[in-house]
């Protein structure tokens, strides 16, 4: 480990450097104005992984390029792990309340901010310069490995689930390295053995053919704003509790097992505390970590109708909109929970409203294994660069491609990373650092070595 | 009026060209970056009335200029008429529904398709023309005349309202005519005696410090776009009814005499199959005449928070902000109503939810008198040109500042236009057309040639 530090050390700038060039991609997957960008950051990345002495290609799918990168000179009793990440980020919005430009990284106290710093550019990042470490130590790789770098993660990933069952022979692998999760806190490591699944829907109420003057028409049509904001309002009774019926059917409890296999540090106080929550808005009578990481969720994650702009404009628009997702925990159908939610949007909405429906992605819950080599190996890699123990934990947040790649084989998943809830990741200002992205590197050497 | 007709006729291309590069100054009064189209138009407005033979003049406001015009040469026993109007439209969006560009008016089938091709753009210019006809033609005004045109009718008019007390000597005026109104049909002429008032309000909540992941936060953070659709909900009732304590406390019923005096002409079917309206969403067991004319509303004018762009985030907004406004019949106190909305939001909000109220204008309702001799004048002049008995009727909508100017002495108020409903007003694609233009230049003709 001592030459890796060493090699951390010598090459800082190079690094950081390296690292800025790769967040300059305007890669927000789900813009098409990002395409050539989107293709830019791909076959840079592809290059990168070149240098690092890996097999490289492009793949193409029915939306982004995926990166591919093999290293297969590890003897052959050696075992194969597969990382796994993301080059695509986030949208910015709100832009304004960004301090500096999202695609022009800017250090200030020490912190990278740039969307993508950390997810997942940041983490997947650190996943490859350990391997370029590899090399240029001229250390021989202890196993054969692959990279598999989508494109889609933020929206579903549809041109990887696409691809997948032809790559079915490529991907033989023992073990599934997820650089996309954070620690327990600050000094305290833990790798991820599941997240949530995720369904993201769009619903649409239409009332008229056009907009309409609020003066001549109002108290006369029924106004798609006042629709949506009635129908979205029944999603919740005043318990938290989603109302969707069937949602919490498939549900298992909590059992004691994961209460003890599983570390959560926060309590209501100190979330309240940090991010200035003064309302929780969750099923009363449940804990922060069964919120979290037990319990499907739905949120509004946008909602739009009529005027929005500077100043007003006394409309009644023709539509409104809302764009809803739902968090899922193992054992939930996402297909399942789609129809569910559109049934309900469906029937639900005033008489006489247009309701049209859409899911745009459906992925399920997954779940590693406690006990594996992989989990050991990434544990103690994290014990090595931080001298604390590694704990073990979930996320509330979706992968959504990875239940998928267990389904092909690839049931030993591990995350690891090194976020934390303050970085700000899918909001303005997302930041990372120099020092964390440095134990990446380190981290997921020692993981390696460790699988030898 | 057949001297008036000829000059019509021959001067149409000119009117065109002259009435297009009105409508091509993009003055959007709400948006601060139309600032100096604002001025740029207000002075070609000033410019226009001079070569009409009016003495003009730009007065600064607090917020967008007011043209003034007087043309006082009468005998002295002549009366004055003011001639109220506004050069400021409403902003454009959404953009892309219009079928052509908002501020290059375009001409198919017959129709002048810009933003303010009606309101009020086209229609205080046909009374521009008229006084534009009397000098070209060399016919003595027989009366004295002032035109109020100003920058702010869209959003309150609080520039005019500001300066109107200064004016109070220059404004001693015997009648107030107002062509910011609409036909009952299209060949069956009216005059407007009234108008609702209006309170414009923006109501914010703030669940938390910055946005957050809706994977880390789903399920424990209220989210703010449900507390507002929660909030928006309870405004109305099953039956449409506003919730707001107190709302309906100062509407008086509607009277015999009132049922007889004005004409309504559509029926709930011919309006929804005209805007494809499906659903009805004012008070049941209400006419549409009651409910477009008799009744207060309040009205979501706008409704946004979270992500709206292409695709998707997985975001729990910080913030959601609605617009709405109410529409007050006579003896409402817009104060009173604005305070009564405010207290209900705020009171009924999620508990811990940040509410941040702001009133943004707040105008009573507006009437005239039935028999004034202005109302006369404006029947018959209406009569000559389109051969066919004038009606009286309502509007819906509002003006904001004209409750103020009955309260300096202008208490004879005539609203008159060619306005229909099909005209989008408000809405993308808005329209007029030379042939109403031309209608209208002719109206305001005979009634000053009336008024003599």
């Amino acid at each position: 480990m001592h030459s890796f530090k060493q090699w951390v050390e010598k090459n800082r700038e190079r690094i950081q450097r390296d690292y800025f060039t790769f967040l300059r991609f305007k890669t927000i997957g789900t813009y098409p104005a990002c395409k050539s960008e989107m293709e830019a950051c791909a076959a840079w990345l592809q290059h990168y992984l070149q240098t690092a002495g890996f097999s490289s290609r492009l793949i193409e799918t029915s939306g982004h390029p995926l990166v591919w990168a093999e290293h297969k000179e590890a003897k052959e009793s050696a075992p194969t792990l597969c990382i796994y990440g993301h080059y695509d980020v986030q949208p910015v919005d709100p832009l304004e309340l960004w301090l500096s430009d999202p695609f022009e990284p800017e250090v200030r106290d020490g912190q990278v901010y740039a969307r993508g710093a950390l997810d997942d550019k940041g983490q997947i990042f650190f996943a490859i310069l350990a391997v370029l470490a590899f090399h240029e130590l001229q250390e021989k790789l202890p196993i054969n490995m692959i990279f598999c770098i989508e494109g889609e993660e933020e929206s579903g990933s549809q041109g990887l689930s696409d691809v997948l069952p032809d790559l079915r022979d490529q991907l033989k692998a023992d073990y599934l390295l997820v650089p996309d999760f954070g620690l327990l806190s600050p000094d305290e490591p833990a790798i991820s053995l599941g997240a949530r699944g995720i369904v993201t829907m769009e619903v649409t109420l239409t009332g008229s053919k056009g907009d309409l003057h609020s003066g001549c028409y109002g108290g006369i049509a029924y106004n798609p704003n006042r629709a949506l904001a009635e129908l979205l309002s029944k999603l919740w009774d005043e318990e938290g509790r989603v109302q969707v019926p069937g949602f919490y059917d498939d549900v298992n409890a909590i059992s004691e097992e994961e209460r003890k296999l599983y570390s959560y540090r926060e309590t209501k106080e100190e979330y309240a505390e940090k991010f200035g929550i003064r309302a929780l808005g969750g099923e009363k009578e449940v804990s922060l970590m069964e919120a979290n990481w037990f319990r499907p969720t739905i949120e509004i994650n946008g909602m739009s109708g009529g005027y929005a702009g500077p100043g007003f404009k006394t409309v009644i628009p023709a539509q409104a909109t809302a764009k809803l997702s739902c968090r899922l925990v193992p054992s939930q159908d996402p297909k399942k929970i789609a129809e569910q939610v559109g049934s309900f949007l469906t029937s639900r909405a005033a008489a006489g409203m247009d309701v049209n429906y859409r899911v745009l992605s459906a992925e399920p819950a997954f779940r590693g294994q406690a006990e594996s080599r992989l989990a050991e190996a990434a544990m103690g890699a994290y014990t090595d660069v931080m001298h604390r123990p590694c704990h073990r934990i979930l996320s509330g947040g979706s992968i959504p491609i990875i239940a998928q790649l267990q389904e092909m084989g690839l049931r030993d998943v591990v995350g690891m990373g090194y976020g934390l809830p303050g970085d700000q990741i899918h909001a303005p200002n997302e930041h990372f650092d120099m020092d964390r992205l440095s134990k990446g590197i380190l981290t997921v050497a020692g993981t390696i070595q460790r699988l030898r």
